[in-house]
């Protein structure tokens, strides 16, 4: 049913089974792609088929790493919702502006599509518990699919996270660790007790198959579009792997023939207190240097050093995109006018890319009839 | 495109256009049914057609009060997803228990279907301010459809609803008015605000265009099961809507020769300090008494005496079903249990079901296998 092959380094190009259990590269550190037989998927799977089955992300299961669609950890994942916002594209001088509405999900993120698939994916190669960093939203809804998989999950998170995050990881059953620092600190920790204690590390990119759950809202995005990808989409960059899981996405669409050859430019935007990605994008760097002392409200966007740097940045150069930094009281003024104006709730994180909306078209690096999609990628109640 | 047909009194039959607005019968103030042309409908609809829309409740539009899909207020509610819960079954000795996940609509309630329908056709049909009485929830979702269509809303709502709901109602720039005293008070005031200021008044079965939303929830339940309908739906009912929505569903699609004869028995939960719909059916009487002093955890529950109580009862009846009430403490419990067995987010009257579901097996009036459908009709970030 699926089309799953291996896992290819994405540094290196090493291989490994896909039916054993990894994390990263052991050679280079680096994460792990996940592939498929495309060449034969290309000459079986019709883009049509997948229209008329139940709208969770589990649609694109031949493209999914799965062996036995019944045995999936589902709350109800993907399948969001793709809003047109007119009276509110209007105030951004702008025509033609989409939200998708991530916050739609199970624990209300976009993070539930990538543990769904992750812990799905662990459970059938025999892990029995888990253990992941998180900034917060990656954390509950970790904590909700071990849940659903009736499994232990350690979460470690900065004890600042916001009270939601924290609230819904021990509503969940998870053993919660609250620690004085960010998620690159709880990372260590994390991984630490990993080695130690021989738990299954969830970090963001450590194990390979959060991305193809996040890649599903590419495919979502194409077909909703009617296979006509928008002009750009806008993306809230904290560890990115929604950003590099919706471009793998438009890759492999590509070499299944389910769409042309026009890609989006991608914008990653972050918030002025931690922008590690817009300082490295405008240093024409690879990488990103750790940002010292990073603050936002978008507690979603604490990433000071994103372990998928590397491949974000070769996403957005390679689409033509941007990255681009905006303020906390722009980010907080936006979810009201969305509330207000489109009645819609929207995370401070998906708030960003509005604000970046509006600040691109004041550039004119976007134009005014430009389809665009943003990210929201989360509920506006999880917001402290 | 939709069959809409006429409105007709829920009491005397006396029929109205649909194309002008009305709110309750002005012979005998009972609610209108809205009615379709169904035995044309029957001819030319073929219940497989709508598998392959996009999953929200639109994807009905044939059976909805629609002249113009594309200027729908929209924020993609409905095709919530159906779960099964097989490791929480197993603890209320159950085998095949589903939760159709309700909180996953817009402002995470089901009252998003009803709103989303009553304000598009209100919309339509020319209102420009609404006035709504609520418990909670019905005014958050309303305030949000309302800023949806860019028009203006009056929420009157009791001092003690949940803070939640108050703060989604005052986000979306609703006009809100806490009142001392229960729903069906914030109704009275709501009635002569309209009547005064000229403003369309959205209570529950007050207009006839809510119910059709609910009823979308019957449709869902019928698809995702295969047309094939369950043993069982469990129902939290406060005003009932969403029950008689449903019932009406089974009704339309018996008539398009959509499903076979056989109904499920239909379960109504109250609380056991607000049971009006309980007692009613206990002492075999065909209306409610107001329930003295009602008070509960579950706001939504608090509703004494409910408009739609004649519409609720025959259903019940209809069907060979039930009522039952519960307690407070085992409803909290209840929200613990699913979140830390299943990692479900439910709401308290959600919650409510299962607690239904469990004592109606001790007394066997559930059978093991029976196949039960259980509305959990929010989602548990909006309990107090």
């Amino acid at each position: 049913m699926s089309y799953l092959s291996h896992l290819e380094c994405s540094e290196c190009g090493q291989t490994y089974h896909a039916h054993e259990l990894h994390n990263l590269c052991v050679k280079c550190n680096a994460p792990l792609w996940v592939r498929y037989d495309l060449d034969r998927a290309q000459k079986e799977l019709d883009r049509d088929r997948f229209a008329a089955r139940p709208a969770s992300l589990w649609r694109w299961q031949e493209l999914l790493p799965i062996d036995d669609l019944a045995r999936r950890i589902d709350l109800g994942e993907g399948g969001t919702p793709l809003l047109r916002i007119d009276r509110l594209a209007a105030q951004l001088s702008l025509r033609q502006v989409w939200l998708k509405d991530e916050g739609r999900n199970p624990t209300g993120s976009f993070k539930a599509r990538g543990m769904a698939v992750a812990v799905t994916r662990a459970t059938a190669l025999g892990v029995k518990e888990f253990v992941v960093p998180t900034a917060g939203n990656a954390g509950g809804a970790a904590a909700a699919y071990a849940a659903r998989a009736g499994l232990a999950i350690h979460v470690y998170l900065p004890q600042d996270a916001p009270p939601a995050n924290i609230d819904e990881c021990r509503a969940a059953g998870a053993d919660v660790h609250l620690i004085d620092g960010l998620i690159n600190d709880a990372g260590r920790l994390a991984a630490a007790a990993a080695r130690e204690r021989g738990w299954f590390d969830l970090a963001t990119l450590k194990e390979p198959y959060r991305i193809e759950g996040k890649k599903t809202m590419g495919y979502e995005i194409a077909q909703d579009l009617n296979w006509e990808l928008p002009d750009v989409i806008v993306y809230p960059a904290g560890g990115g792997t929604g950003l590099i899981g919706i471009w793998k996405a438009f890759e492999e669409m590509g070499t299944l023939g389910w769409i042309g050859s026009q890609r989006p430019r991608l914008v990653a935007v972050q918030p002025i207190g931690c922008q590690p990605v817009v300082s490295a994008f405008a240093a024409n760097q690879p990488a990103c240097e750790l940002h010292q002392n990073a603050h936002t409200i978008a507690a979603g966007l604490r990433v000071p050093k994103p372990l998928g740097d590397r491949l974000m940045l070769r996403a957005i150069r390679a689409s033509g995109g941007t990255a681009i930094a905006v303020s906390d009281d722009d980010i907080v003024k936006m979810t009201e006018t969305a509330r207000r104006g489109e009645g819609i709730s929207m995370a401070y994180e998906g708030a960003a890319t509005l604000v970046a909306a509006s600040e691109l078209r004041r550039q004119d690096w976007l134009k005014p009839d430009e389809k665009i999609v943003c990210l929201n990628t989360g509920a506006g109640w999880k917001n402290p």
